[in-house]
């Protein structure tokens, strides 16, 4: 390690047996060049339009990645001294020396052993950004004057690296009261095609939480629509859902706590929505809510064949302290088990046979992939299983979905993959692990002789290129 | 793919690498041609006392087969293009081209990769009828026409087809009320040990299902017993258990949707029967009802010695649609999480440690293996763990369960392969891919020096042939 | 088998494939001879003291080990035919003929097959009392009369054994009103520092059992301090783990059935505490203390610094004819769901960001590895994951542990191997099997090119040795 360039294994995640080795090798080749279809992601729309840079390494690698940021505190470190600003004096004030900060990873490189976190970045730092030192103590000053000087030439921007990439399309997650304006900004230019808006309603679902009222009114405004009733509310979700789709939106996405999708009568909804308006409703209250919320999106989808994605059972800002400190999404989110199938039932009784509707279901608990979800999807016309989400989007979490799934659902009720990232200099990394990871399970089948060769190579690349692109496309009204 | 005729590799199944591959062949090739135990399985037998002939291709392997239904209806098929008879207009009439159902499947052959369905259909084209072609559009005309050539052959019979798979015994699930005739004409042929009845009486254990009183009236028909009152119900069931011990019954069978085995007291025990006699009583009052009759139905097996099978968890006709337009049991069966430590608790405190009592138990949640299922088999004498079941009756699910339980509850505690099938040309498919699955988790442990070879070969002939013989074996009474 | 002297392969329970098993080998090699460090176990600390010897083979391998009489009992022994005393003469009297107890195993020992005991008992045969046959009806006198003879030699008791077997440290499991004698005698001939207490008071939190009272006359007694209210309670549990920690222990120890730690408001603590002492309370009132006092050991352990280690989700003594016969812990313990996130809210919001507080988790509920407890370590400073605990610590389940959380927490948020054992004489044998398999882990993620050779040399030192001496250091306070 200490002699030579730091350089990456053309077959780092492939199988280890040399016969798997041999086929997925020849399987990922296949694959490898594809164009990235990136239908899930949360990479800030205003950037690609402004077409920035993306600042020091600090500010690339460290402060914004929550995955980062959790293993660091996870053995000491606080958000302060990792650079993450604070809304609380009593955290202290965030790390100004970002060449600190560098070294503060690059010194506990050990932690991320055996994690994705590790693979992201190795891949980003050597394959994107030339690196050639593995971090340490000793190398962290050299790789982060390299990065300064890479990351300040004009192929470091981001729409330059968005064609290294070959990023063919590119969902970002928005409000529904966004103004769309830099999208509108971005056809203008000859980009609308390639980066498309994502309706995503949450914080106007939940009526629990504190900034509701705010949002419905910005809801309101944006609309044009005077909300002042349950319908009317309903209105304007529709209103920016037509907006959001001529922008070129594919799918709204839901992050709730629960799969529930039980629908309200539309009088115990007006009350629900009523009472909110005036004041707090408490926790269940919202929560049926949010729940008949979920009803009401697959009914409009109907109409403007938005698909549906669902990613239920994380327990938001877990933490107090790190919440009122640092602010929500800041790393501080744990998964509890969740359930489907029942949850499910009462949306899919309704929508589940109309060839208007597409769902894409999400977890972060794995007990569900054979017992409900694969079983789901498995019936279901439509029902498509998304990737491994979030903590499950490694190589481990990746091989397991398709073993857990594969039996009962196949591969042509999965999404593909979706990269569910917030930094956008790792989605190649992440979309090329994926794509490892699912010719090595291929390569598995090959060579126990459950599947052939050709058959492995057309599934394989379904798997990278079409079935993402099948699954995001509007169903036929 | 394209040139020379579609065979089926020797090893498909077996582990990938060279090493554990040598020795699970070995295993497998003393194991291959054991005979077939099939202890729970849903062949009727009335097909097999009139020695029936299958039919054409769409009814042999497509119009009855859920698995394969419910994949392509996944797609966007309905159950009627695929022949599926509706109860219901508005479903349209059943596809009557049986060629074009056919070509349907062989169409969209690449949806089964991956599943077990594929292995199945795979064995039982190659080697059950002798299908040289793998199907596609191009190929499902020619294979049709083979197909309806080799069905109609005297040796394409069921019994026929019985001696040449060399099915040693075979269960069948039969109702309480059923007469067990077919049972007795093959008996009078000299079948009456290779055919056995299974006791099954779900119907008549939950008061809420519409058919309650019907099948009741009919239980108290067939025992000749005047069902008035619980202790005569009770009376009744244990009238036809012995009518099934008699006529060769080793078990009875239970598809509850939970595991509870509550018992009520006697006297609320004959309220609820009372009250469903005379009407509906609600789906709570149902369930306590039939946990009850789980904890008496193991009571009754002290005394006839019926080995008790629970299968939990399971919601069954989940889909509303698909049940009123295509009846039960038509594919829309979903998995919910089951509990099982709890819920035997009762059970097990008053019979776990009778010698007479004995108990096999299924999952389709496998998150019960390590947890609940392999600590309860490796501490009671009186419960074995059946095969993995359904959805999970698969390469990787069959893996799966051996790694979860063996280190807990080894393989003397485990029943051994069970096919539960419906088709009956799959039985041998079913019990060579886990013949080869076995196989290949025992080379596992051998390559790692865990087992020795001799100790691995003597494991795999039990698993195959005599733990299947002995965990239905009724214990001495 | 027949032939020539039992050994055991050098290679056993590493990886099979060559390349992995190359690399495994020699990881596993720089291990091997590592001292033992045993931070959870259950010895008798008297045995230690004492020096005593171990008895007959039925003595050391049969009668204690709940592991090995379950196996037998599941398949049809009695506890009194494997020579467990009872408490009830229906159970009958314990075999006395220990040389037919033995006999019993030997017979038998292809029920563990699979299984780490079978791993575990060979590895003490062999390697620590040179047994050269392999168990078998046949051989059982040979080998009885060759331990009889090696158990009889003065280098077979104990601290002989103890340096032997290079232990470093072992901690002892100790009641609260323990008078830590024997701990005391052993500091005074130089053995402080590795035989060390761990404060365990599941007795004293949980109120609803039968001799809860008599356990708080004890620690009143012990303590000096007069309980006569909550207040005292804790004073005198302070007070112990004061007398624990100044004895050397470095952690308590909590075998709850649920993880909820909700507090109780002080007032409501102290009523129950007042009901309890005056007699029974009901079982969800001793739940909500016991979890209460969860709280209150965190909030303890601020000051003394032991280290605060959780098991939860065993219904102990499950079957009440076993426990009534032959008592507590005689083996039928059977685990349960258990829920992680949202029962260790209320004290992670207290305690969790606490430098002064640590604490380690356990399960033997595989399904929160990924879901709870490594997001919930990859993200506390204070929460480190124990190692697979129980039914769990077996070759599966040790790299099921590995797969399932390493991506979200690394490896240096778990604790490294923590044995857990009764049986002295297989301690070596854990850790042995422990070092193999995560050599094995290893191996793999270098041989997929996922870790550099040195890093996993460096990683597996610190899984054997750094991380349990670091996991169990007592917190700067």
């Amino acid at each position: 390690m200490a002699t030579g360039a730091w350089t990456l294994h053309p077959d780092r995640a492939l199988p280890a047996e040399p016969g798997q080795r041999a086929i997925a090798r020849e399987l990922y080749r296949a694959i490898a060049d594809l164009p990235l279809v990136s239908m899930h992601g949360h990479i800030d729309v205003e950037a690609i339009r402004d077409n920035r840079s993306f600042g020091d390494p600090a500010e690339l690698f460290v402060i914004p990645d929550h995955y980062l940021v959790r293993m660091l505190v996870s053995q000491g470190y606080t958000h302060s001294e990792l650079g993450v600003a604070s809304l609380d004096s009593a955290a202290g004030p965030a790390e100004q020396d970002h060449r600190l900060i560098w070294r503060r990873l690059c010194e506990n490189w050990r932690l991320f052993r055996g994690t994705p976190t590790r693979y992201w970045l190795e891949h980003e730092l050597v394959e994107v950004f030339g690196v050639t030192q593995m971090p340490s103590a000793e190398t962290a000053d050299d790789i982060y004057d390299h990065l300064i000087d890479t990351l300040g030439k004009p192929e470091s921007r981001i729409r330059e690296l968005f064609d290294r990439f070959n990023i063919e399309i590119l969902s970002t997650t928005d409000s529904p009261d966004a103004d769309l304006s830099a999208h509108a900004d971005l056809a203008a230019e000859g980009w609308g095609e390639r980066v498309v808006p994502t309706f995503r309603p949450d914080a106007m679902f939940y009526p629990d939480r504190p900034a509701w009222t705010v949002t419905i009114r910005s809801l309101s405004a944006r609309s044009g629509i005077q909300i002042s009733d349950y319908a009317s509310y309903l209105d304007a979700l529709r209103q920016r859902r037509s907006a959001f789709a001529a922008a070129g939106a594919r799918a709204s996405d839901h992050g709730h706590l629960r799969a529930d999708t039980a629908p309200l009568e539309a009088a115990d909804a007006q009350r629900v929505f009523d009472a909110a308006l005036r004041g707090p409703v408490d926790t269940a209250t919202a929560t049926a809510f949010a729940a008949n919320m979920l009803f009401e999106t697959a009914r409009m989808s109907l109409d403007d064949g938005l698909v549906m994605q669902l990613h239920p059972g994380v327990q938001r800002d877990y933490s107090g302290q790190i919440l009122s400190q640092f602010g929500t999404d800041t790393g501080f989110d744990i998964p509890i088990q969740v359930e489907f199938t029942r949850s499910l039932r009462p949306l899919l009784q309704a929508f589940g046979h109309d060839p208007r509707f597409r769902m894409v279901l999400f977890t972060v608990d794995e007990t569900v992939y054979s017992r409900e979800l694969a079983p789901l999807a498995g019936a279901y016309p439509s029902v498509r299983l998304g990737a491994p989400w979030w903590f499950l989007d490694s190589p481990g979490g990746m091989t397991r979905f398709r073993e857990l799934t594969t039996d009962t659902t196949g591969f042509y009720n999965t999404s593909g993959f979706v990269d569910d990232t917030r930094a956008f200099a790792s989605i190649p990394a992440r979309h090329d692990l994926a794509r490892r990871i699912d010719a090595g399970f291929l390569a598995r089948l090959v060579a126990e002789h459950q599947l052939g060769f050709d058959e492995a190579m057309e599934t394989a690349v379904d798997l990278t290129y079409n079935l993402p692109l099948k699954a995001y496309e509007r169903p036929a009204a």
